[in-house]
């Protein structure tokens, strides 16, 4: 059985944008990434992508509702298609959750900003 | 878009060993619960299951490896099919993710312990 520490797995990089994996189960993936300022508008068309601020306050525009404010302890859905940006104030650190194979950029080109997502189980 | 507080969420219920769903996605469910004491011994035959302590101490008691000790920010996953009995030293709280319609004594037969999930989202 794997287990994580979920501040060691925050610790162990400082990249922004650059989600690292943390545990796989059922075709889903969790993640852990540090946010910082404006991504990129993008939907992820057959994927609910799922936004948990551990520290930090996160924005989650949507194009056709109002934004939601995230802070400490806070998480909502994004559900597949619907088009959003993420946007930090300062650092957020985020868990992720989302099927195997997500791209943080969904449908968005030419952005160059592919996660590169690395193992950090015990 | 659907947004939780789970601070929030884990003051709205005292129930022991009883799931609130918190979020739905991609066919699977995340849910807090308040566990305390021993639960049963059971399996989920087709279900990875992970278990995210946010506050307290919890054991998975594993039929064939070790124990692993879960503390506060620390998680684990249960593949499928492994035997497992998680056990709280007081009352810790929990996140649990597994596909929808899990029940939580997996395999267990007798228990008496079906969980009745409540929508908790704002």
């Amino acid at each position: 059985m794997d287990t994580v520490d979920l501040e060691d797995a925050f610790a162990a990089f400082e990249e922004r944008w650059a989600p690292r994996l943390v545990a796989s189960l059922n075709g889903q993936e969790l993640k852990v990434a540090k946010l910082e300022g404006e991504f990129v508008w993008h939907s992820h068309p057959e994927a609910d992508e799922l936004f948990w601020v551990v520290d930090g306050n996160l924005t989650i525009e949507l194009r056709d509702e109002p934004d939601e404010q995230l802070t400490d302890g806070e998480l909502g859905v994004v559900p597949a298609g619907v088009e959003h940006r993420p946007v930090a104030d300062g650092v957020a650190e985020v868990v992720l959750f989302e099927p195997a194979g997500t791209e943080n950029t969904g449908d968005a080109e030419g952005t160059g900003r592919t996660s590169e997502v690395q193992e950090l189980t015990e």
